[in-house]
């Protein structure tokens, strides 16, 4: 069978699992395409409940259905419905699991009437993942059509899905991916584009697309992604949503298709893509508290420690507050662009009413960085991608045409691939160097909590156009976390966020900072309005 | 300068730097030399207090010097002179420190003094490091001619050196390690080779043969060391110590010489050798204490976790011991000696005996993990290592000849790299399953707490005998961890030893369980003597 062939197949058995009572007409499809802020549409699909339900954070989707509020068939047909609304309008699913979504919230209601309480903390919570994840009875194509056709087993399934299983989530969908995933925008041969629901002219960021348009638009409370140069990050900004992006080892990576197969550095950092802080929060706090470490080798025994968060919470008190910030307005090569720099400006200025410090940040050469991470990720020249694309003879997606029509440079010498190991740990220790230093130039004598910065040089992209990665791969460079925070929308309706980046393995801290962030803007918004 | 003119120039060096009344006359040695086991030959050199001091452990030499009872010069001096004999008679010694570290010990009581109290947990505490650490004033020869000549400085000692002096320890002398430091022996054409004080036909094991013999020999109260296949437990064990391997990441390993440059798996492992499990645990949990992480962007922000160590020690209650250990008493391959399978027995009735439960060990193929890590060092042909040796023009030891004269077959490609690092995953992952499963299998329904196995298949080895590295590089793999303790002796006075493992940084349950282990075997000799 051809490429064309299956690809179509695809398309159709995709569309096909859309129920029919779900799928919108032609020519309202053909009017949203006129429409460049899809937005405002899903809605109108909906029913007053499913309306209500979507709109609900995880926090408040789990107490609806823990106390019976709500069953969480209700909550996953909603969402369902939603997802399959939004797919229509941006192209954001790659594969549904509606049915057997929608079957498995029967059972835990069923549970919750036998037994009077819920089954897990998680219970009823639908949650979408990036394609790259194995899922039972699904496809993991990664953008590939020669992926296609390999349906993978419930044994497949990582320890992170499996714990979200175990503690009651429900995965009823997988979002799209560029082809290979290594891009910042998110187009294939099989969906094709996914496009930013404020502005379709505008893409969705990349790799994790389909997650973060379908975020924005309420078709999912939470996503799971990958982040190993901004995966997670850019699709969040670009969205308007939170991004965030883990160290290696903090929760597990296995279960997850790869283009880079045995990479040894750079290659495990776990992303979850919301609407708040707090619903990230809450599913990683509950995956730590779950003890991954006993089962997969790869996490490390590191619980969640409350005391971090406290800590920051506790000098983020509104107009007391006494956080410490860099911002970076710039890292010198690609300097960003007017809304970006306005979204800057906001939030310098939102923190400082709040009481915060923030200094300036000229660390060493986040551009070095990213070329020694983009090398040691070169180093074999992809040829897992490139062979994922000739065995089906599918042509590259424009933005990979130029690398896939260069000669086949074939591996580094290992020698070679140490070198630039070595590379990268002479970075980090100088980043870490620096970011010491700091510590004894700032007024309160205070370390630097957090380093604010652009995440892309562009607020949003249009596909196709060339992408700098340089603001987001550093915090992969140097396995730090990092999460982003909606800011404000620019003058085409799109919205702007920033990232807040600390220390490896400080994923409690990020997310307290984040917060401090998000409340310092609505007070400094509200006090704009006294 | 030829290789062997600065070869004979660096061993003048070194016998200048003992003070001439600590230096044996010329018949003295030659006795030593006739008489195979030279660890009662010592003390005989020594003072009563010097003896006295020497024989203390870190605790009892932190006590005596924080109450007064002795000064920080008088336990310096002490182990310079012991060290300084034991050096004369085994060589196990690449460097010396005495005069720079007594006058440091000086200054320490000096404060003392004045403050009426120590500087810090472990003022005055002398500390001997493997020779690839670097310390300011010194070299690091790491067995080549070739590296000498190249003194450090104080900005080169790595985090955990200046941690130990900011604690208040010494460092005083440098041990001896083969050329390359790949090797289980102790050999170079610089300093020659460490012979096993115990007898001197055998050999003190590597790469950490000179710590394994200072120690023995009570040259030293702790010293430092690292673990790439097993050169921290090869020399702990043949040498009758306790011989502790991290996993990488829990301690700092900046500032150590490598023949593997930017390798980025497998290479991070500290080690620490002293006489009793306590010694090594107190120096852990002060380097621990003082948050590594916050300087080190190598090391895991994992503090001491005495839960752990507690939860281990009240199980283990004389009597009441309810805990569970495999045993592995061969990994299927080479079937360990006649001492070494004794060893295993004693353990065995031992722990039976105080109330712990054994349970078989058939893990996934020890020798298949071994040949993965081996294949993953060997990805660069060690091309470092062959311009270390040429650089000079000194000639490869024996025990690296049939290497050296191979054909140079250069790097493998950056593909087979990582397949080789895709491998080492699947194993780790292999190996964590059967440890669960077996958990489902013993008696009490515990989880196996740890492995007791073998160090290598002989006692202890003559030097140039074929070395087999199954049964230490498995901890490597797995990046486990695992600690050394003395059972008996064999019939020819060497010690025997065996390893317990436990998993990945779980440093704390492998220092409990050790001490567990050595509770068992003293009562067991005891109640034998009833």
């Amino acid at each position: 069978m051809s490429w064309i062939e299956i690809s179509r197949r695809k398309q159709e058995a995709l569309r096909n699992s859309i129920p029919p009572e779900w799928r919108l007409p032609a020519s309202r499809i053909a009017d949203a395409a006129t429409c460049l802020d899809v937005s405002g549409l899903v809605s109108a699909e909906l029913s007053y409940n499913e309306r209500l339900i979507t709109q609900s954070d995880v926090a408040d989707i789990l107490t609806s259905i823990a106390t019976g509020e709500m069953t969480s068939f209700e909550v996953m047909s909603a969402h369902c419905h939603r997802a399959a609304v939004a797919h229509q309008l941006v192209n954001c699913l790659s594969e549904t699991n509606f049915v057997s979504a929608c079957e498995h919230a029967r059972n835990l209601d069923a549970y919750w009437r036998l037994n009077g309480c819920v089954m897990g903390p998680l219970h009823g919570l639908p949650i979408s993942v990036m394609d790259r994840y194995d899922i039972g009875g699904l496809e993991s194509a990664c953008g590939f059509v020669s992926w296609l056709g390999s349906f993978k087993k419930v044994e497949d399934e990582g320890t992170v899905v499996q714990k979200l299983r175990h503690l009651g989530a429900v995965v009823f969908c997988k979002t799209n991916v560029p082809m290979s995933m290594m891009l910042g925008e998110t187009t294939n041969n099989i969906v094709g584009s996914t496009v930013n629901p404020y502005n379709s002219n505008f893409s969705a960021g990349g790799a994790c697309g389909g997650e973060g348009a379908l975020i924005a638009l309420r078709g999912s409370p939470l996503g799971l992604a990958t982040d190993m140069a901004g995966s997670t990050r850019i699709p969040a900004a670009f969205c308007g949503l939170y991004g965030m992006k883990l160290s290696e080892g903090r929760l597990p990576s296995d279960g997850i298709e790869s283009v880079l197969p045995g990479l040894p550095v750079g290659s495990g950092s776990i992303g979850l893509i919301s609407r708040d802080p707090q619903s990230i929060q809450h599913v990683i706090k509950l995956l730590l508290d779950s003890a991954p470490w006993s089962s997969n080798c790869d996490v490390l025994e590191m619980p969640w420690r409350q005391e971090k968060l406290d800590a920051v919470h506790q000098r983020a008190t509104p107009m007391s507050g006494r956080l410490v910030f860099a911002m970076m307005k710039d890292d010198g090569h690609l300097i960003p662009d007017l809304p970006t720099k306005q979204a800057l400006t906001t939030t310098e200025q939102a923190l400082k009413l709040c009481g915060h410090e923030i200094v300036e940040w000229k660390p060493p050469s986040h551009k070095i960085a990213t070329e020694i991470l983009f090398q040691l990720f070169g180093s074999t020249s992809a040829k897992c991608i490139r062979d994922a694309i000739d065995a089906s003879g599918e042509p590259p997606v424009d933005q990979l045409k130029e690398w896939y029509h260069q000669t086949d440079s074939g591996s580094l010498p290992t020698e070679d691939f140490w070198k630039l190991c070595e590379e990268l740990q002479g970075y980090k220790r100088s980043y870490m160097k620096y970011w010491l230093a700091m510590g004894a130039k700032t007024a309160s004598g205070r370390a630097v909590d957090g380093v604010i910065m652009p995440v892309s040089p562009h607020a949003t992209t249009q596909e196709g156009t060339d992408r700098y990665f340089g603001y987001t791969a550093v915090a992969n460079a140097l396995d730090h976390t990092s999460c982003t925070f909606p800011v404000t929308d620019h003058s085409q309706g799109l919205p702007v966020g920033l990232q807040v980046m600390c220390g490896r393995l400080q994923e409690e801290k990020v997310l307290a900072l984040v917060q401090a962030i998000k409340q310092s803007l609505v007070q400094a918004y509200n006090h704009r309005g006294d």
